[in-house]
């Protein structure tokens, strides 16, 4: 059984300001003497959640890799506005995006862990955004990276989406601008409806998915039970808000346009690239091997966005799509043959570029 | 210039309850004497916003036909809880489905107008809903109907879309249960934001067609301009609710099963079909011509379940799908091409028919 474990950085830079004692949750499987995998989390996930994909049957194989896993800035493990004291608690919490997220991950990796390559970057939906931005940022440590149901840069239309629950949150009768005494539930279950249709594509819905085989009775029923208590009550208002906000500023192209930091006073590795905001000429120059599985049926990461970034990465990247009415969730474990096709696409990836 | 015109019918039974003098707000174009075409409103429309098909050069034209237009209930112009005075007013005004206004509408056409035969029934979204319950309700009086971006039921994703917009609204802070003073001005503006990403297929929004040509600089300028208020001030919020609730409520195979009036004591025309809840049985008895035009990129009413209408009708429907990536709105008349293509397509559908 996996322990969670807690990074302390130190006084480190966000894109939105400096966190005195910045720190990263992660957890480890297998022997460290084994290639790395990388895995970071997705939007309203915990760390923990990330290992229905680990084990000796599934996508990443513990027996056979040294596994480590990440908790995004803002998920309510790594530091968060729940998390985080006077004076960045709750809405004072600085911006956060991709960079900030792979930086403080090489850290754990480079100076805790003592990790020098990583075979493969792998995740979901923000977890396989992150995986676009560690094979930008760190060509010379990432062979490979696998992007399930993501992308290099958050499309105007997944950008408007997240607008919806958004606005259903902030608008909320307790959400109080961020100042609510106790966690905003009629906030956060709004936001959970809001979000629930864009889960899954339209034919999952019109056969009844929903109802999970008699599991429930109607479709409000299954909205109160699943999408309702999807972020409530184990995810703080501000905390949502924030890691949706780092969702948002994805631009593998335009590394440290958001940081606050004099440019004059950053250290190289944070210099813009002269392809900034080109994201053709950026995903041009990505050196690792990329495997991008989108889900046919996704309605904010639609295929047609991965296969123009698969066609910007030339030889070096594969598209496969996961051809699933289940849409964004194909990727997330919702269905079990899904879970294993990605699988089996992994394992594919990993013959054919070793 | 037509003018708005309002037809009292007196006591009036809807699905929820009674109206002691239900109101529909309609308007009437061209000469009485040519072949009647009945339009209703779709979601979030005025009577006058229907004029877009209305013209010499548009799908119809008031030199050859007698068109009727129709405001819904709860539009804000027919009855509606913003407009109905107590103990029928504002939240506690009664449910209502598409059979409550089509009843009504075929009053205004029966009682008030003369007319005796409809060539068409037409319209977009509910509009077009409408139209499906038209040729069910009045298999005489009805000869063709048109649905533009609709469905004969509310599909589960299309309920559960709207579910969003919904909470986002029921949920902020000025809603107040529908017992506010003042319009509810920050639920509206968040159920339009919540709507906007709906609206459109994810490529429009790729070539940022919501940039207008240089009229807005950001999807969020867009979003404030075009979508917080396209609800707001112009809509009362509980207006929206009903409006909502009607939308939700639709299946033509299920006529009269909202009604809470005493099954012994409904006239004829409202006893229950036997083939109640059989949308394959309830659309193969449909005798009026049908033309079934929905948009391959509209996400809450996609061409598979127009599709499968159409199969149920038999040879007595036409499917033509409008190839646009301007999603629902393709049928609203936001890109001239596709309103375009429509009447076209209306005209043609109105030769082959005649």
């Amino acid at each position: 059984m996996a322990q969670t474990k807690f990074f302390h950085h130190g006084r480190f830079a966000l894109a939105g300001g400096v966190l005195p004692d910045a720190v990263t949750a992660y957890r480890t499987y297998g022997d460290p003497k084994n290639p790395c995998i990388v895995f970071p989390t997705c939007y309203g996930a915990k760390v923990a959640d990330n290992e229905y994909m680990i084990g000796s049957d599934k996508a990443f194989n513990p027996d056979q890799f040294y596994i480590v896993t990440f908790a995004l800035f803002s998920n309510g493990e790594s530091s968060s506005p729940s998390n985080t004291p006077t004076p960045y608690n709750g809405p004072y919490f600085p911006a956060v995006t991709y960079e900030d997220n792979a930086r403080a991950q090489y850290a754990v990796l480079t100076k805790e862990l003592g990790v020098t390559k990583v075979y493969c970057v792998a995740g979901f939906s923000m977890g396989g955004q992150q995986a676009y931005y560690w094979a930008v940022m760190y060509p010379e440590f990432v062979e490979r990276f696998i992007c399930i149901c993501g992308s290099a840069r958050t499309s105007p239309h997944n950008q408007c989406f997240l607008e919806g629950p958004k606005a259903a949150l902030v608008n909320a009768v307790d959400f109080k601008d961020g100042h609510y005494e106790k966690n905003a539930e009629r906030g956060l279950r709004a936001f959970g409806r809001a979000y629930s249709a864009w889960a899954y594509g339209q034919s999952w819905f019109r056969r009844k998915a929903y109802l999970k085989n008699g599991m429930y009775t109607s479709l409000d029923d299954w909205l109160r039970a699943e999408w309702e208590t999807s972020f409530y009550p184990q995810f703080d208002a501000n905390d949502v808000l924030s890691l949706l906000r780092t969702w948002q500023l994805a631009d593998v192209s335009k590394l440290y346009a958001h940081s606050t930091m004099d440019p004059s006073t950053r250290p190289g590795y944070m210099k813009v690239p002269d392809t900034f905001g080109d994201l053709h000429a950026t995903l041009g120059a990505v050196k690792a091997k990329g495997l991008i599985m989108p889900s046919r049926t996704d309605l904010y990461f639609p295929p047609e966005d991965s296969t123009a970034e698969v066609d910007a990465m030339k030889s070096n990247a594969t598209l496969v799509v996961v051809e699933s009415d289940w849409g964004h969730i194909a990727g997330g474990g919702g269905c079990e043959e899904d879970t294993n096709f990605i699988r089996d696409q992994t394992h594919k990836f990993f013959r054919e570029t070793s």
